[in-house]
């Protein structure tokens, strides 16, 4: 067997943990809105693409989420999956299995809080699996569904390359085209690896949605909203170094591992990967934010503030994320006036020939 | 399926967490001295009753830890049914298949602190189940091999006879038959309950080995050193009263929810059971422990302290568990001249018709 997964605790970026006024289970509004526009996307999903004849005699159905962070978005969406599994089932007549839901983050993602959120009447068995996707976690052919919503777009690590050539700024934004390249290789790499795990766990039929923020084929980085909204986030970070209130060269020295890729560049990964066929990859409709500055800097800081801290330390959180806020109340407008793009993929384990199923 | 598993927390007697001087972590020698002399048990129970015919065309072998706390015990015990199942297929000619260890504890339990600790090298899959084992926590017939160690004596709840009627204790040593009966009845409920679980978890062919404080036949319940160390426990709770550092009213309506059964007793449940074949039965040879009360101490506090708090609050903690180390000092030998007897069970997982496989 391959070896297990290990992983440093320099990139495990997770979400704030708990459930305070800054947590992630708090401040994840956007990611829920997410959720509630693939709803019925994953419902036509599963309705056209899972057959049940696929898995014979199957007593218990196994789903994972991956990238899950401590609810409640991730028990939306596996209820969601397992509503539309036994309707599936019961429309094609055959007996509806159990269900397993294994729910996947970092090992320094707060499982505590996860578990003791778990819906309280679940008819399905929880578990909690630590490490990252990018690896395996599963054993083989082990499962039948597998959905990860805005994770894909986090990196494994910070590229070598940026580390060095990426001064003045903690993101690619306004970096040039070097820097960009880095990352997307990086990305490219990634997502190579998450691939190659998810065709080693995933059984012949079984079906898996990935949900990320993305940039339209042919576009230019500048003019994404995702990009845009990270560019005043670090220039934020520049600021305070002017102020004299944070390092200089530790600004330099930190970057955030995000990458919002092209549905051209992930097609281009799954067809070298040649295990899945894509049955289905589109734009979500656009998500009308709450454009509120302190809004958008709380859910900034929900899924950013561990990395941050890490590097920073922690008393510098609080003024960061004001300054933030203000920036915001100008330059709103602008994170607005991009392209503000998430993809739905669909796709679909082949068999053990890689042939269709 | 069945409904998944509910648990409020009033009855999560959890380990307490962390790697702290006072964590489970820390003070676990005992049940890791349970475990050694456990060790060439397991390897047997592998080699002469697991037979890897019964799984054919296995892909991965699951394992169970029941009660695992935060490690790191669980993982000992762990790799050590691991490799003696690896032997068992080597030795037979069978491919040796994939490992998934599934810890399972309360939702209570320090699970942030078990996924970190995880050994770094590890040759199999690992996932958290939280969850009581009194109730199901696994899909059908998904298990193969299923430990649990020095956690079978912990009762869902205290019996609501004991609540009004052992008044002056937190404990029913000494407190005569009624109380006595109450106990035993509520751990022959459990215990029911939790093998009518795992009759539906394992496989046929599957094996569980219980590991757990016990009173032999026939033996008074007063003669158990396990019974008197708590006992001495139970007046240092009665001292304090006295002294008025606590509630007299608060140690009448807390109980420590422990009962070592006998042999007999699980003997009789396993039986009206039906679906396990008792393979083996038998007092593990006795442990010399360190006999040194600060240690004993540190033992104890590590295992009850969650459940003190809950209901006497966290400042009595220090004083309460100095003046049990104290009390120690004059009665250890009193808790060495008893007997202390750690029964090993090895059922089997008879077929579907329970008959044995």
């Amino acid at each position: 067997m391959e070896k297990a997964n290990i992983e440093s605790s320099k990139h495990g970026h997770v979400m704030t943990g708990g459930s305070g006024t800054q947590s992630y289970a708090k401040n994840s509004s956007f990611q829920r809105d997410v959720a509630d526009a693939t709803k019925l996307l994953i419902q036509n999903a599963v309705s056209e693409q899972l057959n049940p004849r696929n898995f014979p005699g199957l007593e218990t159905f196994y789903v994972a989420d991956l990238g899950c962070s401590v609810g409640p978005n991730t028990f939306i969406a596996v209820q969601n999956i397992i509503d539309a599994v036994k309707l599936k089932y019961q429309s094609s007549n055959d007996k509806i299995p159990e269900f397993q839901v294994l729910f996947n983050d970092h090992t320094q993602n707060d499982f505590n809080t996860l578990f003791k959120s778990l819906p309280l009447n679940r008819e399905y068995y929880a578990s909690g699996v630590p490490g990252s996707f990018h690896s395996n976690l599963f054993p083989r052919a082990s499962l039948h569904f597998v959905h990860t919503s805005y994770s894909l777009q986090w990196l494994s690590c910070v590229p070598k390359e940026v580390i060095t050539k990426n001064k003045g700024r903690i993101y690619h934004f306004g970096a040039g085209e070097e820097v960009t390249k880095a990352y997307a290789r990086q990305h490219a790499t990634d997502f190579a690896n998450f691939l190659q795990a998810r065709a080693h766990e995933i059984v012949p039929g079984g079906l898996m949605v990935i949900v990320l923020p993305s940039r339209p084929n042919g576009v230019s980085h500048s003019r994404v909203s995702f990009n845009i909204l990270n560019g005043i986030f670090s220039s934020t970070f520049v600021d305070l170094a002017k102020k004299g209130m944070i390092d200089e060269e530790k600004v330099d020295t930190f970057n955030l591992p995000i990458y919002p890729t092209s549905p051209q560049e992930l097609e281009a990964t799954i067809k070298q990967n040649g295990c899945f066929s894509i049955e289905k990859i589109e734009s979500l409709p656009k998500i009308t934010t709450a454009d509120v500055p302190h809004v958008v800097s709380l859910g900034t800081r929900a899924i950013t503030e561990g990395l941050i801290k890490e590097h920073f330390g922690e008393e510098i959180l609080d003024v960061l994320f004001e300054h933030f806020t203000n920036k915001l109340v100008e330059s709103l407008k602008d994170v607005e006036s991009g392209l503000a793009v998430n993809l739905f993929l669909l796709l679909k384990r082949k068999d053990e020939d890689n042939t269709t199923v």
